[in-house]
């Protein structure tokens, strides 16, 4: 894994030899991201059996139970997760009966369909998106929503991608996303690579040039989508949303249907994460605040749905309403 | 001064000897506040003066000319620099038929008037503005509308002491203010000095505790009030006022009416300062983004009067129509 807590200062790529690595590497953010979350965990998962195969039957079964768990405790409000571990568990339930070696077999390969399915995703939600994004628009994005949260390309940054790819000039601005700095150091480094201009603004700026007219559509990415639509994504995207609709600009969510929780009727019931109090009092390490002071760190806030102009799935574009829409969506055959 | 920048892990006093370190002290924010730049202004037109008595008499008004006109120069947004310029103006053209000395006096003796009126304006916007909070409430603030942003006492954050000191239990929020952090810095020492409980949060998760009903009101400073109640403030200010608004939230403007700018019609003629780019690439001198990053660092926006639910000055409070009331209230004799 490229560990994404260094860039854009270091390029270090991490090797991890077993599921706890893994996990902890989800916990810690050095992988973060609700697609590549998933992508992830299900690798973890394929290795925590690989790890195991040494094992007597039964002990197997509980090993494999346990190694699920310990993903699925990584962290909470990317529903990713949680989806990527069902698919494993199908899975693993599927072959079990072929004997372990089939199913270490099965989950490697499960594992990789998954991380060339999340990238394929991601390539169908560009070419879905970009008609949303005129030329010559100055798009606003808020943490990274990139080839770096997803097995590649991205959701948010991919709409934005295919529409350069169109043909068109875009121009981003990229919220810095405190505490964890995902646009200053990461979607900027993203985009600066590919040659897409981009303007790194700190949050509290963005209103400001909503209101002077200098933004024309936000895009962003979701951690979980309730059924009526409501979306959960990195904490700040509510405040953008709110201040999008004021200045009557849209505001997109681009997101694959594996970040659709439909037993979630609404978005008041979606866990969000509260993070370590060190990330608000320090910034790369340095202080910013006294130590004793007090802070919050809720990661995620949610978004109701009635801000969101449309979502942008790798199955097409769903608008109001979504209680409907999003479910003919999930259900329906992949294009 | 005390060095603003270095707060609140180091407490170091500066002091200066001549107009010109004053002015530089201001344009790198070793002191900032829309009131506190006014009179430390005055104290740096002083100085300037104080420093040329053995001039002769012409170079001595072409010599005060520079001072003001370096002083003018050293921000453009806190219309409290340019009212203590022309204040420390008058009282030359007044004093200057009396001589050199008589002049250094009067500068002297105004400037330090100008710092006892300041608290007293702060103590007065206390009494005003505290029965605006109700007992128990939680307060969000943005930046540092405190002790260290005035002569003492603070605007935002005197009518909080107000309110505490009238017996009311409150509670505050405060904006970690990017880029250069004056909430998580600044606002939270002072608050943290004086016992008030203070929990800083990143300016994007304004939003989501508003949304989440944990925010009673909001209160903030200002810069510079138009005509009409637009107010310019710290960047993000907008932000909260709109985020307010939408969640039924009243947003009140501490400030006293050495800030109100009546010959600019509406906020639109507000000059905002753009300020450098390392401001945002950096964090305590530490890179966040690549060197050749675009950023943006406009260093306050505008908040149109429709958002602002009353401003509370020195000599009460304001509310809609402000047209005709900030008017009323700047023409009205002093209490």
């Amino acid at each position: 894994m490229l560990d994404q807590r260094l860039l854009p200062r270091q390029e270090i790529y991490r090797r991890y030899r077993d599921h706890h690595e893994v996990a902890e590497a989800i916990r810690a953010m050095v992988i973060r991201g609700a697609p590549a979350i998933g992508v992830a965990a299900a690798m973890g998962i394929a290795l925590g059996a690989l790890n195991a195969t040494a094992a007597a039957d039964e002990e197997f079964d509980a090993h494999f139970e346990r190694v699920c768990n310990e993903m699925a405790a990584a962290r909470p409000t990317a529903v990713n997760l949680f989806w990527a571990i069902d698919r494993m568990q199908g899975v693993y339930r599927n072959a079990r009966p072929g004997g372990i070696g089939a199913v270490c077999a099965a989950l490697i390969q499960e594992a990789v369909r998954m991380h060339a399915e999340d990238i394929e995703a991601n390539r169908a939600m560009g070419r879905h998106g970009q008609v949303l994004i005129p030329d010559g628009a100055r798009v606003l994005t808020h943490c990274n929503a990139g080839a770096l949260a997803t097995a590649g390309y991205g959701t948010a940054l991919g709409v934005i991608r295919a529409a350069v790819e169109a043909g068109k000039r875009v121009e981003v601005y990229a919220d810095e996303t405190r505490p964890f700095l995902q646009g200053a150091r990461l979607t900027a480094w993203e985009l600066q690579k590919d040659g897409i201009p981009v303007t790194v603004i700190t949050d509290g700026m963005a209103g400001h040039f909503m209101q002077a007219g200098r933004i024309d559509c936000v895009i962003v990415g979701a951690d979980r989508i309730a059924a009526n639509g409501d979306v959960a994504n990195k904490i700040g995207t509510y405040s953008v949303a709110v201040l999008a609709k004021e200045n009557r600009i849209p505001f997109y969510v681009a997101a694959p249907t594996s970040t659709f929780d439909l037993s979630m009727p609404d978005g008041s019931h979606i866990p969000i994460e509260e993070r370590g109090a060190e990330e608000v009092r320090r910034i790369q390490g340095i202080p910013i605040t006294s130590d004793d002071t007090q802070v919050a760190n809720p990661a995620f806030d949610v978004t109701p749905n009635r801000y969101v102009s449309a979502i942008i799935a790798e199955r097409g574009i769903a608008r109001q309403p979504y209680l409907g829409n999003l479910r003919a969506m999930r259900s329906a055959n992949s294009e």
